[in-house]
């Protein structure tokens, strides 16, 4: 089974790296970009053949590890 | 409109961030974890109203800017 987790940050947090890459954007000639947010994807390959098994591990996962829940958010989505 | 771009790693190119995960997953009590691959999310806000002409656009900023495409790919997935 495999899992797809997405973290960004929270609305509110400052992002520096997606400032940046709005900044060469413009540089490069692409206008009419209102704002860019930068986040991370993991993508898991868990044992577990049972989903909702499986989802409450990554949840685990993310609490403790893959996000860091004061400034991000993350959604799980499984995989078949 | 909305952009969402997916950059990940091809198949068969190391990623070192993902085996860092998944040796600190495993160090965390959480086996059964074959694989952990990370990649990048980036969330572009755009002016632009026609969807055909936005996708255009982002996949000009994924080749010259957003992927390295000799050892990435990514996929875009326009939101309304």
């Amino acid at each position: 089974m495999k899992a797809r987790v997405t973290v960004t940050l929270r609305q509110g947090v400052l992002d520096p790296q997606g400032q940046a890459i709005k900044h060469a954007l413009g540089t490069l000639g692409f206008d009419g970009v209102n704002g860019v947010r930068q986040g991370k994807l993991i993508e898991l390959d868990l044992d577990d053949t049972s989903e909702s098994e499986a989802e409450q591990k990554v949840t685990a996962m993310c609490e403790q590890l893959l996000a860091n829940t004061v400034i991000e958010s993350y959604s799980i989505e499984m995989v078949a």
